[in-house]
């Protein structure tokens, strides 16, 4: 069963999920490195093997196919959760005094398609928006327990990024307090409009419209940049043009339109790249404050092509050897047709 | 030439640093990935090829033998500076209103010893000693240039943590501003001091001595734990056991004794986990508060057994799928001798 410990040297509550993990020796180099890749027969999150996943929370279904296999898009809680709903968030301290909370939350899979090999560039763009809605529903549907306090939603794409099965999924995190690093950046877009009267995202976005070379593609309700402080080569953010704290918030119109933009945008970075591995996760704003103006959802992709060493670790601070205005000039010149 | 950026939406200051790498698309899949091993001819690290590196800044040298190459530790300017002390560090808007810095500050490489093969852990303590006396010494004189505020000492061993250059090497970057985390931890630190009169990284090490489950090892003047709220696993902090707020102030008594805890805690690391890559640092207090009690300086050991994902990096938020007290207990059996 998993608890949170709070850290008082960073103010930040720390997972401990130790179901997630064998004995601290299996750690050892000797069985350690690369997860290999699951083999397509015994992938559990294939059309046929519905039986070995935990049971099933949601699924949009082919009213054509035969049941249970007959799924487009399915959502299960994670085999080794690192939250649950069944546990209790409330504080308490350990038996030593130590400040502890109740590994209370959700974890949750989200399969992007029963195709076990198709990466989600390569998905229609109707897949990707079913996709899209499947992850606003989840999370508006968490957001419901009022013992959640945020759900972080994302996609781990490539060994590398995390993943350890390869069959394309989402995963959603729902956490009983608001992660710190997301509580700061809150605090800081709250005291921007406090001072200023605008959104401090928006005011990002139209800095980049302006300056126009770090726009990477464009929809007629989005648009995808790299930041001009990039904290990684090619991180790419994709804001709504409008002004959209939440991302619960957003209408079909909306996920339908984002869905051709990130296709887009996996398209060149699939293509550009050579299908480098990424992390994507959605920056929303906390619950309670979806019609406040200071905030404005985005998707966050962080390719992973370079190793964060002892300095980023040590600092907090990035060291980026990529300019964001010739990355994105690159990422431009991709075709994607 | 680097430069640093401001970002708006974290605070932040990100540093710009083209010439460590190649143009965007020499990133890409085909040549990217895991760097291939320095063959020993080839170190511009090893004895014989001191012309390879940038100009020596300092080296301790052995009377017997000749030189330039009877050099036990060895000091030059990284050849691809992330941060110069040629540069300006003053602020400035770039033509499109963006807010940079210029690239100040120095980037320095410290190689351990001769021995292209041996690792720190199987250096005599001795040689861990000049080692850490030199990392000290380079960072007192870095700190006499009053444009730098702030230098993190910090070491990456193994390819999954960084390295790029095989031969055992520690890495100094003195920065124009205070890192944003490190300035975040700092102001905990002293508010906690303010509210309690003691100082916090104190309250946490005497904390774990009386739990003492989560203890690694000790030595006369160092105790060796691993923390309650661990953010990975394996997470293991050197703090001095009694109060000392910065490093650059520790005595050569002190370095001795951590030599020798140092040396043990990675013997341990190196037998019990089969030679793991981690990334180590050097966590002190900002320059100026040298005599002030809020704060300790310690070491802090992350090994790389596990790769942070989409939730980590969407949220900062820490999974950690291995308990501390495990972890120590399993290193505190490893025999070190």
């Amino acid at each position: 069963m998993s608890h949170l410990r709070f850290d008082m040297a960073t103010n930040e509550w720390v997972i401990f999920a130790p179901s997630r993990s064998l004995r601290p020796h299996d750690l050892s180099r000797q069985t350690a490195g690369c997860p290999e890749p699951t083999p397509k027969k015994a992938c559990p999150f294939c059309p046929g093997n519905e039986a070995f996943t935990p049971s099933e929370i949601y699924a949009v279904r082919d009213a054509g196919g035969s049941p249970p296999s007959n799924w487009q898009v399915r959502v299960f809680p994670n085999k080794f959760p690192a939250l649950q709903v069944e546990q209790n968030p409330a504080r308490y301290h350990d038996e030593q005094g130590f400040p502890c909370m109740g590994g209370c939350g959700a974890h949750e899979v989200i399969v992007e398609s029963p195709n076990h090999d198709l990466v989600l560039a390569q998905q229609p763009t109707a897949q990707i928006e079913l996709v899209l809605s499947t992850v606003q529903l989840r999370c508006r549907d968490l957001l419901g327990d009022l013992r959640i306090r945020s759900v972080v939603a994302f996609k781990n794409h490539g060994l590398g990024a995390g993943t350890s099965l390869v069959h394309p999924h989402w995963q959603l995190i729902a956490t009983p307090v608001v992660p710190r690093q997301l509580r700061v950046q809150h605090q800081e877009a709250e005291n921007f409009f406090d001072r200023h009267g605008t959104c401090l995202f928006c005011v990002l976005r139209e800095n980049e419209l302006r300056a126009a070379t770090r726009i990477v593609a464009t929809s007629d309700r989005f648009v995808a940049f790299m930041p001009f402080a990039s904290h990684v080569p090619f991180e790419i953010w994709i804001m709504p043009r409008h002004s959209q704290p939440a991302f619960t918030r957003a209408s079909s119109d909306d996920l339908r339109s984002l869905a051709k933009l990130l296709k887009t945008v996996l398209v060149k970075l699939y293509r550009g790249l050579g299908n480098p591995d990424f992390n994507l996760s959605i920056d929303d704003v906390p619950r309670g404050d979806e019609d406040q103006d200071y905030f404005q959802w985005h998707v966050r992709i962080l390719p992973r092509l370079t190793t964060p060493a002892g300095f980023e670790l040590g600092s907090g601070m990035s060291i980026n050897a990529v300019l964001p205005e010739e990355a994105a000039a690159f990422l431009r010149d991709v075709p994607t047709a």
